[in-house]
Parts: structure tokens; sequence; C-alpha cells
């Protein structure tokens, strides 16, 4: 296996695509973001990137086989939108490898002569969000107005701030090739996986995409953590200070 | 010394021989069981593997000598079967090492028409184990049934779960290279180590391989390491917990 | 992206320059002094330098844009004197980018025929500096008198002391290519952001420089930061010990 | 500068000398022993080693001036005997470094045609050290009863352990190209500069090398360290536990 290999699983004619990243990352919203997208299109699974940037491990499916870690792209064609979802395991765990898999994606980028990039995350607060929000940051001045327009908040009191891993580094690297990008980070606590962000995410990409997508499953999902979340509020006035902590784990 | 340096020992000729993998590791329950295979059937040691990624240090044998860490591939022949079992001191201590030391094994199965890799490990439990079980994953769906036949466990209920490290990278990087392979972890406490877990891994292993290995080194050492569990129950009882800490350190 | 990369913005002829470097450090101290100077003297940016050893990640700028983790050097000429001046977001997060940066700045140190280098920084002591001081370092023995003239501090009692990343290696490194090289830091308590350290760093450079530069800026942020020191000065009398170890953190 | 930058400063023919290395570990043993063997021998600098895999950073002399982490190497003749002495600031910062350096150290003994090796350090016991022992370790079985002559104890109750850094690779990857190699570790504290076992690993080194050096320089830094051991333990006595633990950090 080389550093980053790239199994091409499909060749596929994309008519300027628009590239969406979910990773994983804070609260997971970008990854639940790309997933349900992937099942919601039924979006066509074409690319596989391996690295050994990756944690050296194998994760166990559920039937007992095993996969190495991987990022996976796939591909969906309408006649208005073409689309390229980036979804995965896991994002780089060395410093270096965080800047080299990203090149690798925006290479894959320009090969599909992609017109925008929009890469999804969450943006942890350190307690329970009480409005969903999308906070919004762009690789071209020009992006923000319209960002604005489909409902994006955009803090100028919060210069100095960082996007770390993929979410940020294909706005930054993206930007040196000429390809427009916008990064959207939904609120969440940082504590949970967060389908409710995720929803909202969403929301606002579909809007930008001007695309339509069931969100039935988010919202189930996201009912199912209202209840964790409600138990969770019990407990603290319960006062049971210690069981909290561990059941504020990070719940998959 | 290259960055991974693989010195032959001696050329030998194998038929489609099944590769053993028992690296340190949790309870060193596949440690335990390579070397007790590799004593009880006089196995020859025929290629030493010394890397960079290895720890930066030499190990002090009981005769005042030292040597290199290094990980060991012994061969066993006879007319039903043919095995290859890599035991060693250490796995990489590089997230990029893993990778390559695992790649380098399976050149090394590759060269030798490997059959099938078992890998062996220990899961622990965080606490002492009640009923000896094996668990297993595989990288051929195929495999499920079979293994099952043997009494590994596969339980549906743990997906997202991890292999990290040698026992993992071999089924992975493994399929890409079209080897079968089958990791079985026994259930340990994960404190202490565990001749008991690899009894029944080598149980297990025996059965698929249609062995027979005497296993009364494994019982006694069993046998001390209940000794000392003992102690640490007494002392449980008697309330010292502070000294119960100390002494449930990772004993060899 | 190279390892890394350097983009030339512009060609400037400088008659052998002096290069002043103020990356990110202890109180930022080195980072005020070069940005100062930077606006004071509306000196040019000519090289942007992008690398893997940076962070991976991306900063948000007040208007929603992002920028790539970079150093800058800025150019500055007059009749008398002409500058380089090296600001940054970030050092190298690796051991080994510290030293290929470092290396790069005095390519091109050379390139530009500089005739001597300034590194400036912070001096931690852990407690509020009583009267402001600025510690010297050198590359060449003969430059300590000159250093002394202009009010600078070396102390015989702290030999093996170190000075940690581009502030020292451009010294150690900048010796083997036979370059003079001075390194001044400022005193400060290590907790907070000093622009009172700046100004005596700026204070000591500008005589060394023979230039003249308006510090009203730094006295402004001087003061601000008196008020925040006075405001945990209360608190601490006030006996709320707890918050002051929050409000004390790296402010920016 | 190269990863592993070798300045050769002066050429010297010497007759199969024997190598002795004494870089910083473990209550500075080895270090002090290299450089008390280099001012009462008046031993000759004759190549220095810079590398990347040393910490970021520069020390400050005494003088104002600062210098990179290097390695050092002297060289001394005699009738009898030609040594290289070892010596240096630091070891690496990486895991690779540590095999690198080590490979270019043993380059440059069979590049003189080294006829054996000694690496020296110390071995952390946790507690002051009530009788003065000096542990071995070889890289060939026929050198224990040679050094066993000398007042060497080899303890076979402590199998298992390892020598880390420099001192236990030279013997390793001595092995490996045929060259003799010892360690000399005297037991310690581990808390505290230990001259007083410097000494009595020097006393084994003199035996062994049939070399005679005066001790009196080690004897009166032995001494000072008493008085703080002494301070130390009447601090103890008075019961001040929190002032204990922070004398007790490593002292130069």
């Amino acid at each position: 296996m080389e550093e980053i290999e790239v199994h091409e699983l499909k060749k596929v004619e994309l008519n300027k695509p628009v590239m969406i990243e979910g990773l994983p990352g804070v609260g997971n919203v970008g990854k639940l973001v790309a997933e349900h997208m992937i099942q919601e299109l039924n979006a066509e699974k074409i690319v596989e990137i391996y690295s050994r940037h990756f944690p050296p491990q194998v994760l166990v499916n559920g039937d007992g086989t095993v996969r190495l870690c991987k990022i996976v792209i796939y591909a969906w064609k309408s006649k208005e939108l073409d689309l390229l979802i980036i979804n995965g395991d896991q994002q780089s765990v060395t410093n270096e490898g965080h800047y080299l898999i990203s090149e690798r994606l925006l290479d894959f980028a320009q090969q599909h002569d992609v017109s925008r990039i929009y890469t999804l995350g969450g943006y942890g607060i350190g307690q329970l969000v009480e409005k969903q929000t999308v906070l919004g940051s762009v690789n071209e001045a020009g992006l923000v107005d319209e960002m604005k327009g489909y409902g994006v908040e955009f803090r100028d009191d919060e210069p100095g701030g960082s996007i770390v891993g993929a979410s940020g580094l294909l706005l930054g690297l993206g930007k040196m090739r000429g390809i427009p990008a916008v990064c959207l980070l939904g609120l969440t606590s940082g504590y949970l996986v967060d389908p409710k962000s995720a929803q909202a995410v969403l929301k606002i990409l579909c809007r930008a995409l001007n695309l339509e997508i069931d969100m039935q499953d988010l919202k189930d999902r996201a009912e199912e953590m209202e209840k964790v979340i409600e138990r969770l509020k019990e407990m603290e006035q319960a006062q049971v200070p210690r069981r909290r902590e561990e059941e504020l784990g990070y719940i998959r």
C-alpha cells in the first residue's frame, strides 16, 4: 500500500459537480449529513482512499468481517446538479497526513472540474444548543453574501478562530487552486452525536444546492438523542453528578 | 540498518503454509499462544525482522547479553500441515510503522504462498473473565460459519469496534492481496498476562488446524496466575484499595 | 503543496538588509514587535511561506474568509537602512519542521545578502515583571559588547538555558552560514500577551537600528493589559482563586 | 543542514581505539564520566554531529553566545591505548533519530577500526543508593566473565529489562557489525545528577582500560551533591513534603 492509495472503483462523467465533504469530527455533524445524503440520494460509490496516515487498525462490521479505515467518495447525477460526496471512517492521525489527504481530494476535485466545495462539520460550544445555528466560512469573500441569503451566519466577533482538519484545509488549499469553497459548521454541544445540528446544516445545504431531500431519518435520530438528553437532564436534577459525566461521553 | 530489515536465516520449502501471528498485545494472549506453539512444536527460526519503528532500545537477556527488538518468524513442517509462526518483542511505535511492517509480513506470506492467516490477541473487558470466550473477525464473509463450527463467537452487537496493530492490519491489508485471514481474540481482563485466555485461543486454533498440542505448560502458568488473582481478591476484601491498584499493573 | 512552499509575491532589491524575526511565542512579544513595525513602517509583503509542518487547520478572518497558516516576510527600504521583517501565524508543530523552516528563512536571508538577523521573543518568568528587561544572546561573541551598549542584559548565571524555535535556530544555524545574529528576549510573565515587554524590546531594537518608530499603539495595548492585570489582582485579593486560574489563560 | 550532519574538525590516525559513549541520560552518569575523562586526559575535539532529530533549540553559553545541540567526539592517543570519547548535549527526540544517530556513530567507529565500545549510563532505582554498584550488559556472551573480573555486576533476575537510547543501541546495532560492546550502568536514584555513581563507573572503566585518571574533580562534585542530599533529608524529617518534591527535580 502506498502512503495514500486511491482505488477508483468506477469511472463517471460528471458535469461541473459540487463536492461535499462530511468526514468525522465534532458531534459527527458533517458525517451524519454526508451519510444521510448518500442514503437518500442513493449515490454511487466510485472511489476508496486508504492511507498509512489513518489509525493502524481495522474496523469490525456487524457481520464479523473487518475493513481498513478509508475515505469513500460517492457520485450522484441529476439533470440540474451533479454531486461528489466524501464520507469516511477517520481523518488523518498525523499532521502531515492531513495536508496530503486534503491535497489528494483536491486533485480528484480538479480532475472532475468541481465547481464548488462544501465542507461540513460541527462547532462545539460546550453546552446544549438553544437555537440551531449554522456558521459559515468561505475561501472567497464574494461567497459571504450568497451564503447569508441561505441563512448562514457569519460572526465577525470570532476572528482568530480556526477550522481543523479536512473541513478547513479544503478551503485553504482549495483557494490556492482557485476552487471556491464554503465551510458550514452547525452549532453543537460537542459532547454528543448531534443529528439535530446535522438537520440544520442539511437544510442550508439543500437551499444552497436547490435540492430536496427527505429528512425523516435524521429527525428520528434526533428524537432518539432528545430522549437521551432528557434522561441526562433528569439525572442532573437528581444530583448524580458522577454518573452524568460518564453518560456524557461521545455516543455514536 | 534499513527502515525495515529482513534477515533470512534459513531457506525453507513449505507447502501452502498457514501463518499464525502472535505479537505482544492485550493480556499478551497472542504472544503466549505463539510462544507455546513454537516451543511444543519445536518450530525452526527462519527470519528476523528489525526496524527503526520499534522502540529505540535493547532488551537484556538473563545472561547479561542484549538484543535489539525484533520480530521472529518460525517454520514448522509436517505431513498434513505447514506453519509459519510470527512472534516478537514489540509492535511498531509509529503509526506508519504499523502499516509498513504488516505489509512486509504479507510480502513474506505471499512468497511462501500462505493459504490462510490467523492473528491472535486478547480483548480486554475491564474485569475478570467468568467464561472463557474467543471472539472472531474475518476478512472474508465465507469464513464466519467455518469459525463458528470451531467454537468461535461472533457478536453483531459490536459493530464499530476496532482491532489495533498487526492483528487487525494483517486482515485488512491481507484482504487487498486476496489472502483469507481470521483474527481470534480471547476475552481477558486487560490487567494481567492471561495464560488461561491463551489456552482458550489455542484450543480453537488447534481445532481449526486439526492439530494436537500439549497444553500443560500454559495450564501451569494459568495456575500461577490464578494464585496471583486469588491474592488480589483477598486484598480487595481486606479493603486495601490503594495497594490493589498497584498490584493490578501489567504483570509479565 | 510542497513540504515547505515559498510564494514570492514581489521581487525587491535590498541593500544588505537587516532581518527581523517575530513569530508567535511566549507572551507573543516577538510577534507584537514585528506586527507593530510592519504597520508603522508600512512595510511591503513580499513572501508567503506555507508548510505541512504548520498545524492542519485554517484560521478564520473577521470577514468570514479563511487563510492557511503561513509565515510572511515584509520588506522596507530607506536611505540608511533596509529591513526584512518576518511575521506569521504559527511556528512548526513538528521537530523536523522547526529546522527545515529556519533553514529556508536563512536561504532567503542569504539570497538578499542579509547583514544581520535579530530574533525577538519573550522570556517567561512565571510572575508579573517588576522592571522591564531585555535579555540578549548572540551567535558571535563580538556582538555582546555592542548589544550591552544598547541596554541589553547578558546574564552569565544562566548557562544551560535554551531558546526554542526559530528565535533560537536562526542564531544556531545562522552561525554555520556566517550570518551574525542576535536574539532579544523581553522578560514577561508568560501568562499574558505582553505589549509592555514588546515596547521594551522595540526600544532596544530601534536603538540598535538607529531607527525611530512611534510606539503609541503598543502603549495603548499595554494600558489595556494593565487594566486586565489590575482586575486580576483585585480578584486575587477578593480570594476567588478558582476564577483567577481561568482568567490567567493565554489572552490574545 | 542534512538530517544528520557530521563535521570532521580534524583527521586523526588512531590504533584500534576503544570508543566510549557518555551522552545525557539517567542521573547524567554517562555524561559526567565522559566529560571528566575529556578534561583529565585533555582529549582533542575531532568531530561535531548536528541533526534535525535533536530538540529544535539552541543552548545559551555563559558568555551570551549560543550553540546548536550537538554530539561531539574527542580523540586521545597514548602508547598503550587510543580512545574515542563521545559526549553531547542531547540524545535524539524522535524514535527514528535514535537508530539513525547510533548507526552514524557506528559508521565512524568502523572507519577508525574501533576494537571495543563502552557505553555509560545510570540505572535509576527510585531511592538513594546505599552501595555503589555498576551493572553490566554486553553484546557478546564472552565478555561477561572479563567484566565480572573488573567488578561489574550481572544480575540474572532482571531479564526483560531494557536499555534505552544510544547506550543500548550501540550494543544492539554494534553486534550486527561485529563490534564487541559493553554497557556499564551505575546504580543511581534517578532524581539527581550523580557524580558518585559516575565515580563508580569510571573506576571500573579505568580498570578495564588499564588507565589511571585523577578523580578529585568528581569527588568534589559528589561532596557538593552529598550536601544537597543532606539538606533534602533534613527537610524530609522537618516534614515539609511539598517543598521536597520541587527540590528533588532533576538538578544539573
